[in-house]
């Protein structure tokens, strides 16, 4: 209230606008409100409120409609939009797919009966519910089964409701493959925009990924058909002895999973016979996978392209939508100060003062002392930005008297210097070579416990390194300033490796039975990196990276999640030890032969085993013995669940190089494009704390 | 001689430029040759010549310095470029290649004796050596050794005729690596353009690729030694014993070929030590090696782009060399048709002088009737056209007196109707849906006999539908006439599989125990795919892509040379089978078990087996048997030869999957850049025979 000052008394020019918010039809309508200041004061907290709810709608590309149509709707609506919701909603979201580790087929610590798991469902639905509803208090029912994401999610709730209660009545689980739905709720979640954009590339690529697939299908059907007939006369070949026989094993070839071995038995038969194959791979492999990758890459960045245009539309849509609804009377068209700040205390209510002065300041390209629409488009990015005194970019010791700050300037000059630098890459690449010198003589002895004995010993020269890492660690700490230091994204790395090269040590004097903090020691190495310009390319476009891969690590894990519960559905408890006698593969399910291989692991005995099983599946190796596995054991359609895996996550990990690809290409060209002269200064600049981009250069 | 008219008898601007060619300094030293006249007729055709000769340099991307200095060698540098010389040349390259065949370790039916193997490369050789010398003839010594691949070919065929000789006189083969280096010769031919480029290629993205694969190794050595420290104290884990073991199991598992069995060990063990291997294959599969394809993308497109600048600045230098010698003193900077024609006479032999008149109309952009030095830059593509008469254009019937083309007329209507070419992809899918049911219906029937006794049959439907294709055929030829039908690339690839299909049908009536021509059946599905746009644009794509993955295909097959002759000189005739028992692999090598994988035949006992091995080798997948049962029988470094084999493998199918994506998204990007007219034109114009672009629209 402290914003609105006397003088902008003036009403604002917008009320009630499209129907929302009112209260006040016309003035003449005035309302039990003691003064008019004061109906104009708070006519105006609702614009501001609503222009907030604007941007925040144009910012999570939600539709404008989407938001209270009148008063009384608007608590559940803030209620709802609120961080503390949202992380509630996450919570339960999470809860009700870790209920898939402790229902039937349960990972053994997790096991509890059906009362309990079916009650924590009944109480994370409900909380899922309870959002729903208050969504559907200010959408309207039309708007709740118009919006289709809603209206699934209500369908989902209200199926796996039911489902929780009959578990609960019968005390025993049954046939449930409507848990495989339950990520839906996840995804629907405020924190999940980045997977939501993912999962909406994915289903926007599928038309040209199912197009070259039915292009892949019909040769391998054409070539299937041709093996069939010319391999099929060759004795003991029983990899094309049926037609469908045929259809699987050039399948599984296209996976390259059982090559060369399909082409041995007609390789041995007749020389030609590789010919088939060197066409068949060459065309399917070599030719269709990577023009189905072309194509993919080409609709990705198309979309990507759409979607930054659409989305960035609708942001100013949504700052247009705003500013409407700020401009005052007196100022036609034009934002003031006060409206601004006024805005901002419910679009961004953790800024201080200064900052939104300085935000206003920015955006006020005119320096008229009041925006237009122009200028309030940039408003997403302006109040994002965080704020520096131009002091800090000094460094720290400057502001010390004389005499004081020598020593530091000194140090800084030390660790700035490239003879420093030089001696710390040479230690640790000699630490480098000692731990695998070291390796190299334990080797030499099997015997484990010896193993265990040598790495729990600390050295003298592992206290040397260690300490030198330390000292460089304190030095730059000094010489730059702790801000200044951790500013750099380089030095963080830094710092986050020495730590656990000191804690790697220390642990293993306390607790020698913690051998196996040795995995902490050679990530010293990774710093040798930074020496070359295209590795610290690599490393900075990972860090950039970063959060879209997250976005489709947790994709895959949603991904995994539905064809995890249909696997356990489907295939626990299934007698895989010791199966498949008499097939070609029975010794990797054998658990007496000499070379176990054990792939009887390779189950769906729980929601653990299932994920394991099904990143093997990814990988692709060896997919195919896993799959005859169950398909001998539960019968040959068990071998759809796997072939329609294998589609889907072969799309999901083409996406994934379409991605990374994508991503890498436009980095470099951005680099390329920013001109040689600021990579000389990346050459150079490298243990300067002082750098833009997060740090990483 | 008949070009230089009487008019035109004014003396070229330039004579013996640049000290070439020379015969007159000027014109007081005046030669013995009878008139003023001639003297400059025949100071014109050296001037045309020389011109030609700098054309073609500009062309073929060879220095400018590199022809004939004096005049008596021209005529050696005329026979060395000359197309019967070029061919002889290539046939000689390919003779020495060839001499692999029948050199111990022979293939049995090339088997020859020492005598005549070697007498034969040493009439290869003298070939080469023959066109070597001829170049020393006008390059000198000097430029002779500075021309790096020059020189080096002199040095390779010092070598070689030192070693035949060597091998002609003991009468025995001795350790003969110097042979991987024969494809020399063939890169050096003329006609291998294409594949020099792709080789320069791959050699320049060398240094980006290498970084890459440093990095690769450096996190596959840490993991190493982490699943040392892991895992070898876990009992009967093989895979992780010692250092060494563990490096090998990890590469392999780098390639997925030994994936999940490496894993299976620790995770009985332990179900957390998945883990590691997650991480692992996460950070080196999915990341790193997408990183580095699309390092190798970048670095791909950014060479091709520079080439193409380089090639194309190096033909205008070319060109302008060309026009400054065609310069007539009177028309200064300029170049009348006369000298035009004169030059193409040596430039382009076979052109006809309407087709050189057009070309010099399309290159007189001005009008002006004689060329200026940027109107020629344009030669080399406007003589390249190939000229058709407008009334070819015209459909061919509409030169028949008026009632004769009535049923041409009628027929031309019916084969452009949209009726007939639905009921042709009907009759398409029926055959093809026919010929699958036949399929599965043979295939419940197990006997061999049985199988070759069907498709030796010709049932009534074969009739029918071989029927239908010729009529269509037929039809299609005399409604567009034979050179309208030819002129669209989907007619000729229509009419080959129609001619493919008939042949099939009427081999299997002539010998029943060709059953192998079945293969051409399904082929006619494959016009199916022209209904689809996005199809015809893949099968489009693929036509453009053929020439130069043709160049790409060379390569491997020189490159599978080179690895193929190192591996017989170290490998051949290794007792594989049976070999390595008591090794969890024995049985893939085994010749007397239950289940026979005939993995001895993967050896290097000849060179067609070994490219065949290393083909199995590129695919990757099972690999690590291979390279363990050599290593088994020859000792472990013989495992350096197949990891420097997968990872040169692995630098030449990234290259080609970055030249595939990169043709395949320049193409969709060029297609998106002409616009939604032509793309909609082109969904009507299937089926028309007048189609630019190849036909292939």
């Amino acid at each position: 209230m402290a914003g609105t000052e006397d003088r902008e008394l003036e009403s604002p020019l917008l009320e009630r606008s499209d129907g929302v918010f009112g209260i006040m039809e016309d003035e003449d309508d005035e309302p039990s409100i003691n003064t008019r200041a004061d109906a104009i004061k708070y006519r105006w907290e609702l614009n501001y409120q609503e222009a907030a709810i604007y941007l925040q709608e144009g910012e999570n590309n939600e539709r404008f409609e989407t938001h209270p149509q009148t008063q009384d709707a608007l608590p559940a609506y803030l209620i709802v939009h609120n961080i503390w919701f949202y992380l509630i909603e996450l919570f339960a979201s999470i809860l009700i797919m870790a209920l898939a580790l402790c229902e039937a087929p349960a990972v053994d610590i997790f096991e509890v009966t059906e009362y309990v798991h079916g009650s924590l469902e009944l109480f994370g639905l409900s909380i899922i519910a309870l959002g729903l509803g208050m969504k559907l208090r200010w959408l309207g029912w039309k708007q709740f089964f118009t919006h289709k994401r809603t209206a699934m999610k209500a369908f989902c709730l209200f199926i796996m409701y039911l489902e929780a209660i009959v578990v609960i009545i019968r005390q025993a689980s049954h046939f449930r493959v409507t848990r495989a739905f339950r990520p839906i709720f996840l995804i629907d979640c405020h924190f999940l925009g980045g997977v939501r954009r993912v999962l909406r590339q994915i289903f926007q690529s599928l038309p040209p990924i199912v197009d070259m697939m039915v292009l892949l299908f019909y040769f391998l059907i054409i070539f299937s058909v041709l093996g069939f007939y010319l391999f099929a006369p060759v004795a003991d070949n029983s990899y094309f002895s049926t037609i469908s026989d045929s259809i699987i094993s050039l399948f599984v070839l296209f996976t390259t999973a059982n090559y060369p071995d399909v082409m041995m038995p007609a390789y041995h038969n007749s020389r030609w016979s590789v010919i088939f194959f060197i066409i068949f791979l060459s065309l399917e492999l070599y030719f269709l996978t990577n023009l189905l990758l072309a194509v993919v890459y080409d609709t990705f960045t198309g979309i990507e392209k759409n979607k930054f245009k659409k989305l960035f539309m609708h942001k100013r849509t949504g700052a247009a939508k705003a500013f409407r609804l700020l401009c005052s009377r007196k100022h036609y068209g034009k934002l003031s100060f006060t409206h601004f700040q006024g805005l901002l205390r419910y679009y961004r209510p953790s800024l201080k003062k200064h900052a939104i002065l300085l935000a206003f300041k920015t955006l006020d390209k005119s320096e008229s002392g009041i925006l237009s629409l122009d200028e309030f488009y940039d408003v997403y990015e302006v109040t994002r930005l965080s704020w520096a005194s131009k002091r800090d970019q000094r460094l720290w010791f400057e502001n010390l008297l004389r005499p004081l700050d020598c020593p530091f300037r000194c140090i800084y000059r030390l660790v700035t210097s490239k003879v420093f630098n030089v001696f710390i890459y040479l230690v640790i690449a000699a630490n480098g070579i000692l731990f695998f010198v070291r390796t190299i003589l334990i080797s030499h002895n099997h015997d484990s416990d010896y193993i265990k004995e040598q790495l729990s010993q600390v050295t003298w020269y592992d206290w040397l390194f260690v300490g030198i890492y330390g000292a460089e660690c304190l030095l730059k700490i000094i010489g730059f300033g702790v801000k200044g230091y951790f500013r750099s994204g380089w030095n963080v790395f830094d710092f986050v490796i020495t730590v656990s090269a000191i804690f790697g040590v220390l642990t293993t004097i306390v607790d020698t039975d913690l051998y196996y903090v040795v995995v902490l020691r050679p990530l010293r190495l990774l710093r040798l990196f930074k020496v070359k310009k295209r590795y610290r390319d690599v490393l900075a476009t990972s860090y950039v990276l970063l959060p879209r891969l997250w976005s489709v690590c947790i994709v895959l894990v949603i991904m995994y999640y539905f064809y995890a519960i249909i696997g356990m559905e489907l295939f626990h408890y299934l007698p895989l030890e010791n199966c498949c006698q008499n097939t070609s593969f029975a010794n990797y399910y054998s658990n007496s032969s000499q070379f176990m291989e054990f792939f009887y692991l390779n189950n769906f005995n729980d929601i653990i085993y299932s994920y394991v099983t099904l990143f093997e599946l990814t990988v692709v190796n060896n997919w195919h013995i896993t799959m005859s596995g169950v398909a001998e054991v539960k019968g040959e359609w068990s071998r759809v669940y796997f072939i329609v895996f294998y589609l889907s996550s072969m799309v999901v990990v083409t996406i994934i190089v379409a991605f990374i690809l994508e991503a890498f290409i436009f980095r470099m060209q951005y680099k390329y494009n920013r001109g040689n002269t600021t990579e000389e200064k990346d050459n150079t600049n490298v243990n300067h704390p002082i750098a833009k981009n997060g740090g990483f250069e």
